[in-house]
């Protein structure tokens, strides 16, 4: 367990190194304009992708696969079922998976349908402040944050301007990242990718959540630097997510309670 | 009302101010293979994009947009089943929304079912010469173009190395652009995005698609200045859209009768 | 007939020189995250793709087109149904195409219906060495591809580090390429569809496949020697498709037998 939060800038580092060591192959059930970006951003990191939603076929590749990524963007009746069949691979696997809420805040539907996902219990959620306030029906204030993550034992990373990782007894806050993030189409999707990689090699869901937002905002910082707008910089986060190095980790992590 | 073209240029300018000021939320109905380009197309320029096809979820995602875009790529059953419902949601709030035709050269059926879509009264139409031949049946000469924007009360921008923006009463050219443009996949469909972003900030559709086409010809000059290729140059474009200034705009604008 | 592996070189130059010239429409049914690259690098080398599956839409577009991309990736019913109607509308035209049978090895049920596909006659298969095993339920080696490939009558292209290229008769080694090619998603998919553009160029189907292969490869070195990392490799392998010449092809081609 972390206890302190001075940790998690090492704990990122060691999670990077595993993910490119091991190379975790993550099953993304994920919106089609994601798709793309958050393969190679998984890629990038050394991950290894793969996408399919055919209901005959998912199970297969749940089974064969380290993680699991369930994005609830552009949701249609072939990836509801494919969702249901790919829960139920990892659960009998124990296979960690995070649940990415996405848009929660603009259909009713999708929100009581990300609800009854919440009851199976994935590993980690990643969502906005609005997608938050939407699913879990109250503020996305730091306690709201911690109290609904200790009530279904998973570890939250609330992402913004800071971001919010909670679970049932821990909480902080990291504040890398730049504002280019936002304009690039499935950023916080395949921020999403990112934790579900690092979860295949950290059994602490707090630990690799934190890891995930630690190093993606990161690559966001290095890519700013070189970027003249959201198209070189979306380039530039892959560039910078497959060079990173620990030291540039450790020295840049903005971690705080 | 723009009477003279000479007010294009400004007005272009002003349109983008106001996209980027008042950040509007356009759903988009497209293909597959434009879904991610479209949308960093729209963020590049300060836009909010949404993308959901799914039947029971795509009227709350329409009723809080500001304009729908409806592209006819890859076009299947779900896609049908979404551009209806989306019509009729965009209908109840006077919503207005583009049509883009995309192949209906290459498919009867298509063709078919485009013009029916034109009979739901888009505010505006966004092909190219061989969609128009096809869809209005006739040559895709200036007097033909107009004939076709008053019989059906809609702009029409007709796109090629010089574009023709008409409504029932006015007609211009615009010769911004560049041939890389040709060379990279969903071009075409972005720039209608632009043009359903620009129709959320100006009533009138002549201005509005006149100024999405005098942006996105503007944006693929600069980018092209700077790019060695295709792959380059598409990065290019969504840095270009996302720094274009006022100034660039009027300079650059090559608009005539 | 290429008799000696020397012509091969020389061929690939002929082969890009002409579908440059005659910009041959290529179908393709291709998994969903990787529509996107794989048209743009057809536009890159000067083809014209077209990506729909919409069942009644695809023999009209197939009618049009000079050759057809299976890929299976993300395989649901819909695309099934598609490649269904496209090989007969394929076989009725005499029209070339290529199977590129993604994650076979992953799935059973996948398998078994791409070993379905191989009897239906695809002029080319594009493989990599786990996708081979599961395929022709033996070991990728020389002799076993080459048996493979005179069993179905098919070209293979089996990629990897070295590449190997076999029909009936002759086989082939291209050792072009670089590393950073498999850590952008889609990148096999996308050599796949320039191998369908070849086709489409040269009633050879082994000089076709073959001179995708050069091509693909020399483009990823190219591109390499600029690239930062997978993101900038990627746009950079677009814009070394586009500008490519013959002096480079035949220059740095490492063809064996």
């Amino acid at each position: 367990m972390l206890t302190v939060q001075g940790d998690i800038p090492q704990r990122s580092a060691d999670v990077l190194s595993r993910v490119r060591a091991r190379r975790p192959r993550v099953h993304c059930i994920t919106n089609a304009v994601a798709q793309a970006f958050t393969a190679n951003v998984l890629l990038a990191i050394g991950a290894i992708p793969s996408m399919t939603i055919a209901p005959d076929e998912i199970g297969d590749f749940v089974l064969q696969s380290d993680a699991l990524l369930v994005n609830l963007g552009t949701l249609d009746a072939a990836r509801r079922e494919a969702i249901d069949a790919a829960i139920e691979a990892a659960g009998g696997r124990h296979l960690p998976w995070l649940l990415d809420p996405v848009f929660v805040d603009r259909s009713k539907r999708r929100a009581a349908y990300a609800g009854a996902l919440v009851r199976r219990k994935p590993a980690a959620i990643r969502l906005n402040a609005q997608e938050f306030a939407a699913l879990a029906g109250c503020a996305p204030e730091r306690e709201a944050v911690a109290r609904y993550a200790a009530e279904w034992s998973a570890t939250v990373g609330l992402t913004g301007e800071v971001d919010l990782i909670a679970d049932a007894t821990r909480c902080s806050r990291v504040a890398n990242g730049d504002p280019l993030m936002a304009r690039v189409t499935a950023m916080g999707c395949a921020g999403s990718a990112v934790a579900a990689a690092c979860l295949a090699v950290d059994d602490d869901a707090y630990a690799a959540v934190a890891a995930a937002l630690v190093i993606f905002g990161i690559a966001g910082e290095v890519a700013a630097q070189r970027a003249t707008g959201p198209g070189s910089f979306a380039v530039g986060m892959l560039d910078a997510l497959y060079a990173l190095d620990r030291h540039a980790i450790i020295e840049r992590a903005r971690v705080t309670e």
